[in-house]
């Protein structure tokens, strides 16, 4: 019983951070933790090269963490907030954050 | 003052993954919290092979994740625990499982 809830629990970690445990997808996920952004402020903010964070966005895009809207600015924005999947990792990245602050 | 800790956090975040950012890494520090482990136990129990096995324990020791001592059996045995560094990420390991239980 208790090796089967930690094989659980392993493949659990495992195959989140399959999702989630690139560095540049938990900078930009943690980045819009803030609130929605257009492509040049998470460039900014995350220094991520505009390939990198194109790529990127539409991964996480695929995966349901991001949604995207364009807004009929000139020129033209794009903004990316987080889904409710993306919301939903904000336990996690505090978690982070307090062993961070003791630990590093 | 919010942009300047949103900086400080995602820095915390991308520091912490470099520490325990990598799958291997997580796997075995998520396998010990259960308690001190052999060499070939964490080996069934993460699937790792040895030559991984010992190259992650290595890292986690230096990084001061992991302790190992050596019992004077026939053959010796190397135990590996969990250091204070190391049990202090159950908590975010526990926000891990909570997110996948739900998300994935």
């Amino acid at each position: 019983m208790s090796t089967e809830s930690a094989e659980k629990g392993v493949c659990c970690v495992v195959e989140s951070f399959e999702q989630i445990g690139s560095q540049w997808r938990l900078v930009v996920l943690h980045d819009l933790q803030e609130g929605e952004k257009r492509f040049n402020e998470l460039k900014r903010s995350t220094g991520a090269s505009s390939r990198t964070l194109s790529r990127v966005l539409d991964d996480l895009g695929e995966m349901g963490f991001v949604s995207r809207r364009t807004e009929a600015d000139a020129p033209i924005a794009t903004y990316y907030s987080l889904s409710e999947k993306g919301h939903s990792l904000s336990p996690v990245f505090e978690e982070i954050e307090n062993w961070a602050e003791e630990w590093l």
